[in-house]
């Protein structure tokens, strides 16, 4: 059988699973690629470090050059986080004729572009399902799969530490502090989770998505995106009332005037696939003109489901079918773009509003009164009775009718201003 | 911009869409495949009959001949169904070496050998995303995506038409027979509605599954099938007092002894993802070593969902990928069998069973005493009173721990000859 060299940069944990999909199931990668994915050069830092996978002797060197002067291997997956020296790394393969394939979203956020031009100009490919949605093949789908339509929409769970975290505020009522604290201390989150639960991570992997579905280019920094952090899990349980779950939605979105993209914590219909997406995992739902709704739901991260993804773009790579479709990519193309991003406060939807206000009369009809002013209509309100008899303050929960994201902002900030209201008040997307 | 010539044959529902794609939206497929699919023939049987599509002047014809003699046509929709002239048309179009785009499910199940050998012998490809539940691309995720893994299981909802008179079912309340009526009259179902409710239809499209995920060959008439035809609302009603929704899946499973193969309607726990698959939706949960369970939902069949997994085809076909793909595809291949479909009796799971027993002491004990000599073990019963006093059968229902088909069969067959029991049983498969 034919045989065909690759390469690792990088054995963490996503290099070592690929090295083991590699080494242990070689029969499986040849039956599907139809030639041996044979495993020539892995390039690590420290060659002594414990690595939890058996590798044939003579395989790990911590000299990249080894790689870069071997003719023979022809795909190099590039497994190593940050920056640096990631770029420069993926710049040196392909100037050395190497394919690429990479579970770095961070380096193409930052360097896509530059990577991306460099590919085209060498005639080399660079391979990225892995670094969107782990083991969910969504590169691939909207890419390949659903290539007839015109996609016009995306809503996605794309960051698994916010899903889990939320989906134990909820299940436990527990804040936000003490759930993230556990999810640390079991492996779950980052020991610095900011890029997690800030909404960063989302937006990166939905500037990729936006990318490849709309040839929008955006820079992941100008998507308007809040995070997870500042949820108080009273709003959990009041979404639960009106018969919602919240979750970190990126969304991207065609409308005539453009392209609505966001990261926000979104209140989601219960029983809509994306409101049962629970704990780690991540989900898409596409919307394209021909095809209607097509849901994706699966592990969106992890050591096996990441090197699946990698796997399968190396078997894409060394059989020729990702340098056909990196040719036609609408990511990072020199192509002019086909919609620009749309002004956020123009933004259409129904809010999820909670102002902590006075428990007087006439309140109701003071705030009641702006939204009425900034023509924000009221479709529900939750007004309890206080707790405790020595609370004076009431939480007051309204959700809207259809309106902007401006008018919402600009009401609830006069509201702020109110002597009635006693804290910032919270205000979030709702989808139906 | 470079153009490909492709042609269709046949304009029924999903030509008339595919013909609009390719018509009305060029630019788009232009963009996603790098050059123009430029749709140069369609060959019908009756070229007088009124088309939805406006067709340019004489590009339609009733002689096929215009598409096998034309060198510029590369690759053919064939979309017209039914065993013949299908099958005739394919094995034509590949002699004059079209490249082939298919919908036609039945004409793969029944002579998919011939084909594939015969497109492989003469370095065609043949294409069939569209044979496999219509806009949702799980041939291509089987096939390429999740080739990193040993799939170890597909559980489907894959024919459209009997989930959407389960869900209708089950929200009326109503007999099978008056949904099914309601469906045909609504065009939701065939006016012969056979191959759709009785399980054949998704035990084509699960043998085409089976034969990608796990190069299983089994003739799809092999594959142990019950379809929904004999439903009881009765049972939809208990199903749902334990928990459970009724769904017509279609299974491949793989065990160390082989493989599980079925078809058969099965309680599902509500909040799973199939379970909460409704109307005329179809859904795969595919199980596999890496990845883990990634699930897919979308429309099963209509005519843009399939149109767009047809015109997906095409773009994968002229760029090059399918050629690619095709080689390597477990799926009517010589190579040798993989895995051999398991003994059925062998299969392990719970069973829902039902029986309409006279409501008198001492039944429950005979019942459960032969289920007992059969090692089923009982994990819960609901008998409730008889509804009104003048009945004197009262259905007793049994919710199993794992077993065997076999145990259960053979239990179910010595129950049904008591003289206690007053109507044929109900057994039924449960998936938690």
């Amino acid at each position: 059988m034919q045989k065909t060299c690759v390469g690792i940069v990088g054995m963490g944990t996503v290099g070592t699973g690929v090295a083991r999909l590699l080494l242990d199931y070689g029969d499986r990668t040849a039956l599907h690629a139809g030639r041996t994915l044979w495993l020539e050069r892995v390039v690590v830092r420290d060659v002594k470090k414990h690595r939890h996978v058996d590798l044939p002797a003579g395989l790990m060197t911590d000299d990249l050059n080894l790689i870069l002067s071997d003719k023979k291997i022809e795909a190099v997956a590039v497994l190593i986080g940050g920056l640096e020296p990631a770029r420069t790394i993926i710049l040196q393969l392909l100037e050395a004729g190497k394919d690429i394939v990479t579970a770095n979203k961070a380096v193409l956020a930052e360097h896509g572009g530059e990577l991306f031009d460099r590919a085209r100009e060498l005639g080399r490919s660079i391979a990225f399902e892995a670094t969107v949605a782990g083991g969910v093949p969504i590169v691939a789908n909207i890419s390949q799969n659903l290539s007839a339509n015109q996609i016009s929409s995306i809503h996605a769970i794309l960051n698994g530490t916010s899903n889990f975290i939320l989906t134990r505020m909820e299940e436990t009522g527990v804040s936000f502090a003490q759930v993230l604290a556990e999810a640390q201390k079991r492996g779950y989150a980052e020991a610095d989770p900011t890029m997690d639960i800030d909404g960063s991570d989302a937006a990166q992997k939905l500037a990729i998505l936006a990318h490849l579905a709309f040839g929008v280019r955006v820079p992941w920094r100008e998507i308007s995106r809040r995070g997870i952090e500042a949820l108080d899990s009273a709003d959990i349980r009041y979404a639960a009332e009106l018969g919602y779950r919240l979750k970190l939605l990126a969304v991207a979105e065609l409308v005539p005037e453009g392209l609505e993209l966001h990261v926000s914590p979104t209140l989601v219909k219960r029983g809509a696939p994306l409101a049962e997406t629970r704990d780690a995992y991540n989900a898409i739902s596409v919307v394209g003109d021909a095809v209607g709704t097509v849901f994706f739901h699966g592990l969106g991260a992890g050591q096996m489901p990441t090197a699946s993804a990698v796997v399968a773009d190396l078997i894409d790579t060394v059989v020729g079918r990702t340098r056909i479709t990196f040719r036609t990519l609408a990511l990072w193309s020199n192509r002019y773009a086909q919609v620009s991003p749309r002004d956020q406060d123009k933004v259409r939807g129904r809010f999820y509003l909670r102002f902590d206000v006075d428990d007087r009369p006439g309140v109701m009809a003071e705030i009641t009164g702006v939204l009425g002013r900034h023509e924000v209509s009221i479709a529900s309100v939750i007004q309890h009775a206080p707790e405790t008899a020595d609370t004076t303050v009431v939480p007051l929960v309204i959700m809207t009718h259809k309106t902007t994201e401006g008018a919402t902002r600009r009401a609830v900030e006069e509201i702020d201003r109110l002597r009635c209201v006693r804290s910032a008040s919270v205000r979030m997307r709702v989808l139906d």
